[in-house]
């Protein structure tokens, strides 16, 4: 027994090994790479997909599993939890037949190229065919995965294991509604309070400053610069080698250092949730987040939630003095907070504030379920879109480009990755009531810069189960209760309405 | 046949492909990674280097390989030289057991750290178990691969190919103390001259201008920053992931910009070989060097013969002035000069002058080879080398870390590395008495800073030659006559001592 878990322990940690190095490939073409260099890096990204892919679905590393499971019972909890997350990997990878893996790889690279080229003449027509052909083969995709009530539960799995069409479906019902109903009172009353303005006035601040202010933040939230690092690249991302190198990614503007910063505390949050997974279990899949909605709340939380609070505005104004001793203009905490919380329903998701995007996200959910489904047709999609973006929203896009040709996901094949987004927010909000019942003043310590207990917090309650649990099995645990709408909804009348 | 010749080029790519990819993660490891990541980046080095060895020594490609030596008379000349170099790497990877290899990776690792702790203590009897266990591994590995008249020719071939221990022990002959005389009267010469300086005085230049004034360069001398960058790392390399993307790194130091800028230059040489080769082979061991000499010969002839000439420093003046009009302190052409050609005898290989250099290489060859040859043992190293030392450069290294310790290569068991450095001054001096017959105004361009011809003769002659020959066929191909250090002391002289 010892020998045979010795042995799958290898098989799984090159399949890893295979997970990690594509990453750092990846997280090369981002960063560093030169334009010629992009051919090469195509060809050895597919050749490590390749190698990747025959690893997991491996003859041998399947028996080991089959012989594993046979003899369960000897197996402590840890290592069940390590066999049954292979299991999960293997099975899902094993059910998609190569010809169907690499048709939509063609479709993807195919649909990107004509997305960015749609995007750009702002003509949904040059992208339609494309997104058809994505859209059957997800479809495709989704009977090969299997599913009971929806195919699109087939394609969420791969994002948010456990939950269903059905219940993002219940938990975004009303959420919509409410959330509309928030933010045209929200924006009465920042109206009312004389305008919030962003970006704050006082700039440029160069970039250099802004790496040495956005490298302090990260370091007192506990991001571990020995085992990370922060780069520059278009779309800021974090990624992960391994527990010992989870890197981040962000961009600076010289006329508005907070969204710099913002987005450096966002991936931090990311980053933080990868460097606390347990060492022991760094080449196993179970060093991982449940999903992306769980780990979408780790960033959430301490981009809005800790960044965009009054306390986090004096310590900020504290930090900056401490470390340019004035040579960074840094406005007053108010006009930081006025600036970090801003709400003004806007045409484009990543630039929303905290407020309006969840109701971006939704929108985007309906539409792909519906495509999914089958209810709508794909050329029907800007009138959809146009149509939701109003009733959420209140506005109308007044091009594709700045309307359903915005994300670039559908055009990587990428359905039912968005719910994810909003899920974020919610269990965000959900997560910082419980903290709050443990942390009593945890606003104070925030003030004080003093991050420390509230990352031992996550660490325990989050970070350290890896993917021991469900999504909804650690928030039920963590907070008592299910997921649900209401903390976030909570959250956001309490900040901004009282 | 087509089919077949197909399908054989498409598993040369994957093998190719796995070989850059391990550079990859070995320029992140030097450039970027952080200190907690290295556990993990030598986990997935072992993992790709042992699928790049299953991937060269597959059977399928071995008969593909017989398959198509078969009918060689139906490939046309650039088709067999992909064959032949193919089947060089099958062999000389096939001829050796995992088990040696896994031994010889095993020793390299304990090795350098055992060199490390002996470098830091100066104390060569903490190394000397290891090297000699690295010694009898690489004799071992001698015999796995074949030799005639010395084990050293197995390893040798690693490297130069082409070059017998024989050969260059011949070539060496008499260069050691007519090199070691010229060096004398250089001395001598440049005392009765006033002494030449360095580092020139007027430092400190920050590392941001030295980056700026090296990319200047570079970009004149036609390194191609749309397919590579530069970045700093402690230890100056160049690494090609494809002819698209050739990277190098530097150092600066703030008390001696050209120290940097002659760094820069060397690995900038080695890069437009890689940048030039033809873009057909880039999948193929054809577009590669035919030898490390050769490839040193490009880095030494940017570095040295042009970077250290008069002209040149004329260039380099008018360069800086136009870049930073005044804000970077630039000594006089002559200043610059004196400093660049600054002779003095010293006891560290990669700090010593062009005149001294190859004395360093030519002791270490001396050793090395006696020692695979059995004729002289591990513990006399200390003494051998102090001996050799005294007598070619005149000095006594007060102990074996400035001694026989300053050098990494032995603790990796990386035997026959050392003479390619030598045998790429002494080509670096051939080809350009070539260049200067076909470009009778090298020097007058080199002032203007016209580096264009130059970089298309060298194409033209070496680059787009790949491995097509071997280095000694190529040198004879282009000079007309077989490697001789007849041109690289007449350098010497010409340029020192008339």
């Amino acid at each position: 027994m010892a020998d045979l878990w010795e042995r799958f322990l290898a098989s799984l940690a090159e399949a890893m090994a295979l997970r990690r190095i594509k990453s750092v490939l990846e997280w090369d073409q981002e960063v560093n790479m030169p334009p010629k260099g992009a051919r090469a890096r195509a060809e050895h990204l597919a050749v490590v997909a390749g190698l990747e892919h025959r690893a997991w679905t491996s003859p041998a590393l399947r028996e080991m599993i089959e012989s594993l499971q046979s003899r369960e019972s000897e197996l402590d909890p840890e290592s069940a939890a390590i066999l049954r997350e292979t299991k999960w990997e293997v099975d899902r990878l094993s059910r998609l037949p190569e010809a169907l893996v690499r048709a939509l790889m063609e479709a993807a690279s195919a649909g990107f190229s004509a997305w960015v080229d749609a995007r750009r003449n702002a003509d949904f027509s040059l992208f339609e065919p494309y997104l058809q052909r994505l859209v059957s083969l997800s479809r495709e995709k989704a009977d090969c995965l299997g599913w009971e009530e929806s195919p699109y539960d087939a394609l969420l799995e791969e994002y948010e294991r456990g939950m269903t069409h059905r219940m993002i479906r219940e938990l975004f019902e009303n959420l919509a509604a409410r959330q509309a109903e928030l933010v045209a009172a929200i924006v009465d009353r920042q109206e009312a309070a004389g305008g919030y303005r962003r970006p704050p006035e006082g700039g440029p601040w160069s970039a250099g400053a802004q790496r040495q202010l956005t490298e302090a933040v990260l370091q007192d939230m506990g991001y571990d610069f020995q085992a990370g690092r922060q780069d520059l690249s278009p779309h800021p991302f974090t990624t992960t080698f391994d527990v010992g190198d989870v890197r981040i990614t962000t961009r600076f503007d010289e006329n508005d250092f907070l969204s710099g910063l913002s987005s450096s505390m966002h991936e931090a949050g990311h980053a933080l949730y990868e460097q606390g997974m347990p060492d022991a279990w760094r080449r196993t899949p179970l060093a991982d987040a449940p999903s992306l909605g769980m780990h979408e709340s780790q960033s959430r939380f301490w981009e809005n939630i800790i960044g965009r609070s009054r306390p986090f505005c004096l310590y900020l104004k504290q930090r900056a003095e401490g470390l340019f001793q004035g040579t960074f203009f840094m406005p007053d905490p108010e006009t930081l907070y006025r600036a970090l919380t801003c709400v003004e329903p806007s045409l484009i998701r990543v630039e929303a504030d905290e407020c309006t995007y969840n109701l971006h996200v939704v929108l985007r959910f309906e539409i792909e379920a519906a495509l999914l489904e089958g209810t709508v047709s794909v050329k029907d999609v800007p009138e959809l879109w146009n149509g939701r973006m109003r009733a959420y929203l209140g506005l109308t896009p007044p091009d594709d480009a700045r309307g359903c040709l915005q994300d670039v996901h559908w055009s990587h094949g990428a359905f039912g990755y968005f719910p994810t987004y909003a899920l974020g927010n919610l269990y965000a909000a959900q997560l910082c009531q419980a903290l709050r019942r443990d942390l009593p003043d945890l606003w104070h310590r925030v003030e004080q810069g003093q991050f420390g207990d509230i990352l031992a917090w996550l660490r325990e309650k989050i970070h350290r189960c890896g993917r021991t649990k469900t999504a909804g099995e650690l928030l039920t645990s963590v907070t008592g209760m299910p997921p649900s709408p209401e903390p976030f909804l909570h959250y956001l009348k309490e900040k901004f309405l009282s």
